[in-house]
């Protein structure tokens, strides 16, 4: 297993950690001030920068991309809907490519509106992630699946496991991998079994790092700072390593009522100090 | 798949559905008074009551117990309290014998006061049943193990999945079996074949309805009245009762802000109309 304290390049901070403090500009710069070497990036906030000053502003920086985030959504009522979500996800595609992401982050979506019927969001998602990949691969961008917790499968993302997305992985073929995230897998028994399965793929995309608070006050936004929760990081860690997984450690943390209200160095500083003892 | 709107007989409703509002005599008169034939008991009230004085009240209703809640809760940091909580889930078992339980419901526990060791948590669940079966036997109440939502891994019960559960109660023996609660495992898609493989082994002793209501106002206490919600009951009775289930129909709904605040006699003629229309 790797030391990250002698990794500090291996560190990603993912924008929404300090998406309420600041612009892609204001990453950038932070980013530069406190020897910070990867972002993951947002639509919205390349959006506000525009995407092709966006592309330069990074490339300018030096700065790795591990990932851009998010698209998938694919819950949709009609066929036009599915056209639209189709459209929009080529188009954060192409922004991924513009800004070099290592892939881009794909969630499920949840039910689509009025619908009980989970079996049919999951073969949506299939079929989304079908279409999208035709694209992805004509602008060599990887998708990178994300299973989000089971808690968000009604209303957010209805792939949830490792299991569920090394299955779709293996039905769609290559372009596709998966992005761990340790809150929304730590408390999985097939979760050895299931990174296993994804390395032996080469597919583990991405390592997603935050912690799991006891008690959780939002079951969105009240995501731990690493070490404050209950998740044994190293331990998940030391299984994608295990798997092959080389790539970065990325940074996410949704917090409204904490991360977010703090000063956005600070956050950096806790980040990094976080980054190479407990993770 | 059975027409539940012919088996009245089939409804039973846990307490915990009116705990704010019903001592278990007012439990038992409610259901006197509108036909309800069985109900699932919880400790604290049978408690408040009295095992002996509850045992002959429910007798002599001629009332069905679906279900006695609840024990489990395996998390201990020392021997002395892996003791004591065994200690404490052999009465349970010996309250469910005397109130004449289908089974004794029982939940994982999360992790240990400051533990962050989920494998070990899932370890001392299994040595916590293989204990308590020992007097589970010797009494004559199966253990009714509940999976129960992911989101509750860490401070609540840690098994979480219908293949966690079948993979316990294989390595277990006889004596135990699984209670199915749809708010809990309605995500999976590993659903329809563990309720099957948990059907072929003859262990489902119960299932739970409640729904899923999205937004969700509270992790915990915020469950929703059937049809008020995003999971497609019937379609998961269907499984159940596929894979060979016969008996009840158990209505569970912790509710702070809403079932908790009505009036029992009306909480219990919604489930009743719901029972009949939408499960």
């Amino acid at each position: 297993m790797r030391d990250l304290s002698k990794h500090p390049e291996l560190l990603s901070i993912n924008h929404a950690t300090v998406r309420m403090q600041c612009t892609l500009p204001q990453l950038v710069d932070l980013c530069a001030r406190k020897g910070v070497r990867a972002i993951a990036t947002w639509r919205d906030k390349i959006a506000d920068h525009g995407i092709e000053a966006s592309a330069r502003l990074i490339r300018d920086a030096g700065l790795r991309v591990t990932g851009h985030c998010r698209a998938g959504l694919f819950a949709a009522n009609t066929a036009e809907e599915r056209k639209a979500i189709l459209a929009e996800n080529c188009r954060a595609l192409d922004e991924a490519a513009a800004v070099g992401a290592e892939s881009l982050c794909v969630i499920g979506g949840g039910l689509p509106k009025g619908s009980r019927d989970i079996a049919g969001a999951h073969e949506q998602v299939r079929d989304g992630l079908a279409a999208m990949l035709e694209h992805a691969r004509r602008v060599g961008v990887k998708i990178g699946l994300e299973p989000l917790h089971p808690m968000y499968a009604a209303d957010r993302a209805c792939v949830n496991t490792m299991k569920h997305a090394n299955d779709l992985c293996d039905a769609l073929g290559p372009g596709i991998g998966i992005l761990v995230d340790v809150y929304h897998v730590w408390w999985d028994p097939e979760l050895p079994a299931e990174i296993a399965r994804a390395g032996r793929a080469g597919r583990i995309l991405g390592f997603h790092v935050c912690d799991w608070l006891v008690p959780m006050r939002d079951m969105l936004l009240d995501r731990g700072m690493m070490g404050d929760g209950v998740i044994d990081i190293p331990r998940i860690r030391g299984l994608v390593e295990g798997a092959g997984y080389r790539g970065s450690v990325e940074v996410e943390i949704f917090s409204a009522e904490n991360w977010w209200k703090r000063d956005a160095g600070e956050v950096f500083d806790v980040c990094k100090q976080r980054y190479a003892t407990v993770c």
